[in-house]
């Protein structure tokens, strides 16, 4: 078992920050595009509940798609995964994560997984609460406890700028709408979405996450069982097969390891009975993957031969 | 020059109500769903102010997708061609009136005519007007102008019944408020859009509308020149390539009269020089237009020859 | 009725001419490639049997694209158009001529139309004949009888490297072969198609054979009744609706003149009860059709009011 | 580690085949057709050399599918994966296995993964050899040293009547030598898929070439190294990503065992560092998979916690 020192870590983020500059942070988001391209940190939460790091691993970002592993298990915890696959399904799509065109030309329509936006949307409308309020504070308070960090609060200013413009995403419910995936209003929906996707955390906060995910569900710290193994080992199989946009296949065979990623930078991996790791890196891939993020993983996952296949 | 007398419209009107059987009512707006499905009635509307008609042709039923090149014929007026055709295409597609796939997958985002759903809704959000109500009501006037007729309105229950349920054309309306197309608030567009959709008129009317664009734009009671030459002879070419959804072109190739049709079952027809057409048949076939009005406008044709083509 | 002198029609070659340099020579077939960029000829045939001209009108191309709709008359004489479309489709499709999508996509699997290459070659296949060798003769000489010109004849060459080097369309037909659309040898399919697209004429036959569309069927040299009216109506609704590759509907919208276009740069035009247009253009737009042809059909139909809408 | 016994296999296989009446044989193929519904065998060949299993594992059956993941290693080795990839991709698709859709769609075209058809034939044009039967025999002698096994070959008649009838993977050639993806010759190229799809083997075989999967290349008989441990990792995930036809992400979900299924009703599994496992259970799933057998592998992932994730 590696990853043991800072300094390996330092020496992997030094070799990684090397691609930075073939990356762009994202720029259709404002409070996203203020971001550090040259930023990369990354942290290591062994199962013993120690950690190693390096990079400023307290910076804080906004999880974007990372969050939709979590809501999926907070939604998977509520009802049980029969129900919830009659409203998304488990297949890989090679198309864009924000595509609609296999809503239409799949019959009966219903997104293909839970990871590309309309999916996503589905498994958010599903968090059960009497209003929209208790929903979101139903998804909050389980992160919180994923992460042991009652401070991880949403980022209000990135919540307002992509309810504003999240055209495409309220395309996407109103598609999922006229075909009973989706129930009720639109806006609601738009609204506990855009807060999910805008809250902040730290990479060891993140790295905590993936622990959890590592340890099949029990936290390391608190020892609190918050997920089912079941559950776990769902989200980690869809973190596998598509979990990087649509670079998760090359992702699985280059590097292996159960990972989301988000368009703020962010990468949440996992290293079963190991580790969880928390990457945050803005400057981007053209698919959407923190490039330099990327890159690092592959030096870990070669280095401790992390790849689980 | 045929057509001139009410026996003959009568015994093709019979002849034609023979396949009203295999048709069905549209049945997914309440109001629609109440229409009877044996109906048929047709009035031409000669160039010379003559009218010969058969069945009940005062019976009130809503454009649907009738208004679409009524709006087009508006906004090709407020604006001229060349802005109008930098929002919506001229190309006939070979898919649903109401799908959303190439608005994906074609480059830039565009709806391909004004014809389908995307085009319609890109066109509406062009008519001019300082509010939602002055806009409708520069369509409805130019629609009272283009049947001479004051008394034309819309109807409120199926404008409301149809903003309560038109999901798919707000995920129209959004993925193109993503790509620039459209712009303002998708909400109000749908209000304007909807009530256009449910503007009401008689057989009628609607012949009378035909014989406006068979006279190239002038109306035969009035003789004022309602839309140009050039505006008249582009609705006619929409009409013919793109007015009977995806049987468009089989339409064209059996039938050959410029017509838009609507799911509560009217057809509007033109015959260039001779007469306008106005048909009301509610029992569709399986791609939305009227069963028996298709049949008519068949024994139409062949027997009086007029096909343009 | 206009077009009777050479020297309007030089006039609008020479203001046609000015467009070439926006376009390209088809290169992916060495034996076009050879063609000269700057060529531009017209010939204009009148029902009357006079004939006026602009350019070298007798330099010769290839028909590629506009055999289609020879071959397509034919098919209807021999076999009448119920079962001609059982095979074929009458819909326009808004994608590229050589797509092979809607094969797969639209179920049951059926070429749109036959204008685009799938739809052409299900049409070809059914060109009857004993043999391989008299299927083809049985098609010259019809083209022969259209063209009242024993002359005409393939261009071995063209038919060779075209046979050598289609792979898309013989993709169509193992496609459609698969489906039930076509039968046979798929070899022996492309060995006709490619020599079908490879008869050679110039301007001023094609120009006649738009003039036997013009007169419904029935030559003006001969006065023969070479196909039947209701097939001469079909073809040319397919040329209005198709028959520009995917620009079909901005022609119709802005020329209005029924015409089919072949990328050797020729394009063969209908008025009816007027005359045919025979072009010869190289110059080719990003559709695939003669850039110069385009422009002067434009500047034709303007002058002359020849839109048949 | 479990699995141990030929009586829990047994109990398992009785459970499994309560399916088989839910499923069909495939009858496009006619040797296929013969088989008997009712069979299912598997073979658990584990990495200590001994073996388990129930059902009757010495009937021959066909690969099908299951070769794309052996000629994927065979060419891996004949030449790195930095030129394999350049012809064919890494990315699961929502598609069925034989779809030509997102070889149009994707630019540069090119098949998104070695699993799908289209991708599978790119594949096997890489194989090295001289001629068509030098290249054939290459394969074949790969295989026979995964089975450890020189009685191996290839079912004659299979491979003529598949020869004879596959007008869908002529398609995905044709299409992919437009593209320049495959090269040389159509006919040659469907010669060795064919052959290669035809190869005979039982379920005892198949369990041996999963062992040594299982044991990141080496022959668990002859310890030989037959590939690199690289090579074992690429193969079982695609195995896992793409291995069940578009079934697989469900497959990864709900079992998590890196497998290959092929239409003869044939699956190989892995179980990394125990065992390698053969089925045979003619009758199919709606998707193309072993009903039975995939029932047997949940029951088998279940029992023994196999999934990887």
């Amino acid at each position: 078992m590696g990853c043991k020192t800072n300094d390996e870590l330092l020496n992997l983020v030094t070799e990684a920050k090397k691609v930075t500059s073939y990356g762009h942070v994202a720029d259709y988001i404002p409070a996203l595009s203020k971001a550090d391209r040259d930023d990369l940190s990354v942290a290591v939460y062994h199962v013993d509940n120690t950690c190693t790091y390096a990079g400023n691993v307290e910076k804080l970002f906004t999880l974007q798609s990372i969050s939709k592993v979590l809501a999926l298990a907070l939604v998977l915890k509520d009802y049980g995964k029969d129900y919830v696959f009659t409203k998304v399904g488990m297949e890989p799509t090679g198309d864009p994560f924000n595509s609609i065109v296999k809503l239409e030309t799949i019959n009966p329509s219903k997104p293909l997984n839970p990871m590309i936006n309309a999916g996503a949307l589905a498994v958010t409308s599903m968090i059960v609460g009497k209003s929209n309020e208790e929903k979101f504070e139903r998804l909050l308070q389980f992160i919180q406890q994923l992460t042991n960090n009652q401070a991880i609060h949403y980022c209000e200013e990135v919540a307002r700028s992509e309810f504003e413009t999240s055209w495409l995403n309220r395309a996407l419910c109103y598609f999922m709408k006229q075909h009973g995936i989706i129930e009720g209003s639109v806006e609601e929906l738009m609204d506990i979405y855009t807060k999910q996707c805008s809250i902040k955390m730290h990479s060891l906060d993140l790295a905590k996450i993936g622990a959890v995910f590592a340890l099949d569900g029990i936290h390391p710290e608190t020892e609190e069982k918050i997920i089912s193994k079941d559950i776990a080992r769902i989200c980690k199989t869809f973190m596998t097969t598509c979990g990087m946009y649509n670079a998760s296949g090359e992702f699985a065979i280059k590097i292996g390891i159960p990972a989301k990623s988000g368009v703020s930078g962010g990468i949440m991996g996992v290293s079963p009975y190991q580790f969880g790791i928390g990457i945050f890196g803005p400057a981007l891939d053209e698919k959407g993957n923190s490039i330099s993020g990327i890159r690092l993983l592959e030096l870990l996952s070669e280095k401790y031969e992390l790849s689980i296949f």
